[in-house]
């Protein structure tokens, strides 16, 4: 079997993460898997939703976008159409509970943080890209808020990325591009964080169904990803800490 | 640990599966996992959606609904709100994924059946038991195609289930009732087909995350799980067929 | 002229409510008019709408839906199109008007009782059943209101329920099904309190206008339908009291 | 009992019909029921309803709006809101019925001639005279088609127009204005063709309950109001007719 | 050239602005240009947006409608369609700017006046007299205003109206009808106070650019025409004040 | 006077345009004017809007978002709330028109341009910076299509640039920064080709009138800003054509 890319089975794409991309935003990265380009934006905002009011406790939450020509035929933009598509709030509502997944809410304190992630350019994956580049969007905002003083220390307990695996022509392989996401077999996304631990698994059989042995191999590959998403969301926060 | 409803971590609720129970469907049935009943219904349109004319296949989607007062508190109705929740349409995308794995759109010929799925009382686990009664409906609904000539043989490649397993209070337990959902560390689905094949797994940490060790005890607690939801799908053929 | 039931003209169908039909709501029921189904339950809220604030007063509403296979070819879901339909506006702005008449706002209190009526298969007179059903509801919900002492005494100053009536062949008949009244030339509903009183009248002339002594044998039917479902109302309440 | 216009209880408002208010319509009038304004124009449209095509009978249909403000606080706009209200609806869907009860649909041919009746001043009754003008903006486009030759002869079959009745004070009035609308006990209205036949009926108890006789007392004004305003839209059509 | 209408290049069209034509609004004017009316409302209300509380300002809103057969061909009705089109928001904008700049916030205390501009009848050039028209509603609620006691003076700064102006066979002309605006090569619209101040201009190239000249030729027609229009303007205001 | 960026008020923001920003567009370039950054796209679709069937045309349409977070404070993403601002269509409609000025629509075949604007980060000037980029890459669509061998030649006529001026301070300044933006007195907005036609001129008083010749200033120092800007054009198409 050889990948439509060349890579070896357990190859990630080349992956950049460029933050301060935004002159606004209290955290922002450009976030690259290969040809997929997505801008992670997190907003500070000094209150929560009705629902937590006085809870003493803050959130995290997520939204999600493609610019209409980010895909290979232009898409219909949702704000033309007036809603979003059920694919859209799926992926942005993941993208929420990965993040939500390593802060401490409660030190955070009664604020939310907003991640906005736009896929300028989309070549498969924009999910994963999105919770790796929005981890690092997220982490900035809160060192920005122990920068102006209303926090005394962060309250992100760990990190979490997030990595594509399918079954391409039968082989397990990692991080799907557009070309092999459109014909894998099963095609499953996995956030693990960086103590290993695992807080979201989909997959899905888009023919035949797959076996736990086929499954177990997608695992096996997405940790060694993250692990190597991790590396690089470490690498990046040094540089910002040491700029 | 025990359960709040006194099962033992690998027991289903009471399963039932009714039958019939619309005048007007082409096929029909109450699902009732314990307190959560799931009307199912299947709709055969001799059209299909406008991408797939002329391809000579079929297709097969589903919706999903709740009534406003399925639930403990009253929801507000989505038709009046304007909009379905972006977990309405993650369930329903869900439940039409899982039923197609088990068909042969070709075999099915260019016409579309359409699952609605609606759950008169909810207590967890609503979106496992409108796969496992929409499969049911779905089959009768081929039945009756093969039985008013327009088919010559099922479309149905093999059957399919879906049950939902946590970790409760830390130990691993089939099928949640809402009470375990609410408090569960981490909530699975498994879509899982009569032949075994792995059709859907959607693992999420709601609060730490889990291990790889975890969440193999619960494939393992979903396959034997499904293996009984099979099982009651077979009967219900059969008395149909006897019928 | 025959009735294509076999009815005779002043004949209803057989009218069934099942009580106790959800574990959540505070009031609910299945009704029955022949293969009319319609799920009725009372939600009580401690709050009202805004515009009744300080008031002192309580309100009732309703909302109307309708499975989408509940009728004989499937219609789209109004959740599904973003919004109700006009027909389900009018029936549910009907039902709310009816139940109102028969409830002292001040003797509820500064509370809300929210009727849903969902119709779960439709074979015409939907809106008249889900009157009859939702005074049982209501009922129900004010019984219970009293059970936990937050009422001294029901608010619920009379029964009220609804039949429909219309000229089929140019002969009038009692509680038209989905036949008849697809060729009725003229339809209407009406709904009556236990008392006698009319709370609303509704005739359509659907071909040629009717005459007023066409009408008056409309609405005397009506009074001797209503006065049945009064009865089955009463015998429903009182097995409830009994229990 | 005093009205609080002085006016006796049979007597109308000042009611006027003028005709040819619109540059671009094929037939209008501006309707007045005393302080309630309603402007009325029929358009024709060589289309009907894709349900309708190829049925070789055409269709008539109706819509209604309120100007902000109509009315004596100022309403939201609708298409600002994004949706038409149940009460807007309802409206237009008895205008609707209302005209095409004196229309041949096979004689008018397939075209169809749609009515917006639109509120320039409110003061009760904007439904009744809504149908009122209606019908003669649409007998105007139906001599229209006539004198450009589309058609042979009208297929308008009868004159109809509306009135609202009610009690007030217990004393039954007809042709309620806003004052007497606000407080009066029941409100109806009445749908009757020139030859005296009833279209439509809608009696409403807005606070008890009423009676048959209360209720026949209410019609016997109708009539008699609706007899009045058939002279009115005769005397309207002679004077057109011989411009 | 000739002008369809026979008018000079530099006539305006016969402008009739008829006050007090709402029994309900705080002022109200129906302004004529040639065929196009409108009907102008001022809405007082006394609060403010959400956003200007406590501010001490008060705000001028305007809101602009077409009735569906104001036009030569009819239009969906925007209520129905559920959305206001862009070139409506954009009338709206532009109406609110120019009533806005005439008044004095701070001295209209905090409250909000809201025009309503529906167009009854159109023939080109309804933003124009909506603007002229919508001076005048504002300016009589500022009148009330003071009549009632809620204000000493009024907090009106200045006169405003509006005239479009365009090149019609490569002619600058004044005041557009329908017919010509169809054809116009440039069509521009200007708003320009009672001082002589310009508010707003908005010129648009339909087929050709346009050179700098021509649209000094405009701007020179422009400022004639309201000043014209600001004669009318204070003849309303003297015979209102006179009454 | 200062402005705050130290600039002379005849000064441009340092501009840039970068082409070939997307993979998948047919056109694209990353305009930049200073901080103001939209990412411009343009996409060929065979087949024009309904009403241009049959009619040997094309068409040129633009569509313009922002970020949530091009903006200090975070936005309110359109596709959440379901529509798009009243502001988001005037621009859209502005950047279409401006386009379409510069084409011949019959050399360009049936076939239709769409062109995205998307505010990637926004420092004012956002609709001139996208009519500016919009330009680009409609010439680089087009020249897409000659490349292609679907057209001969070049159905572009003329370039086209926009600037914004407005009064600072009271005095004329080029090319307003979002803090000028905020504080002008008067902002106008300048469509000019590259012949020096004018397509557009937009200018609004925020605070007190503007006189005839101060609008005279704005519009000069519009030409001389929209012919830098040309050149930047000019020049980068040069260097396309080169590679």
């Amino acid at each position: 079997m050889t990948r439509p890319s060349g890579r070896t089975p357990d190859a990630l794409r080349v992956v950049e993460i460029i933050p301060n991309v935004s002159k606004h935003a209290e955290g922002s990265c450009m976030v690259k898997f290969g040809d997929t380009h997505v801008l992670c934006t997190a907003t500070v905002e000094e209150k929560v939703p009705g629902w937590m009011k006085n809870s003493g406790a803050g959130w995290v939450t997520a939204e999600y976008g493609m610019l209409p020509r980010s895909t290979s035929s232009r898409m219909d933009r949702e704000a033309a159409k007036g809603k979003q598509s059920g694919r859209t709030q799926e992926i942005q509502r993941l993208i929420g509970r990965a993040l939500r997944a390593v802060v401490d809410m409660k030190a955070l304190g009664e604020r939310q943080v907003r991640i906005d992630c736009d896929v300028i350019q989309a070549d498969g994956g924009t999910r994963t890209a999105s919770i790796t580049g929005g981890y690092v969007a997220l982490w900035m905002a809160c060192e920005h808020l122990i920068r102006i003083g209303a926090l005394k220390q962060s309250p992100i307990t760990d990190s979490v990325a997030a990595i594509s695996c399918g079954l391409y022509n039968g082989v397990p392989v990692l991080d799907l591009d557009y070309i092999e996401d459109s014909s894998a077999d099963t095609d499953a996304n996995f956030v693990i964080t960086g103590n290993g631990g695992i807080v979201e698994i989909q997959g899905t059989a888009e023919k035949d169904p797959f076996t736990e042995d086929q499954f177990m191999a997608l695992l096996s590959l997405a940790k060694q990803g993250c692990n190597d998403l991790k590396a690089l969301q470490l690498a990046t926060k040094q540089a910002l800490k040491a700029a």
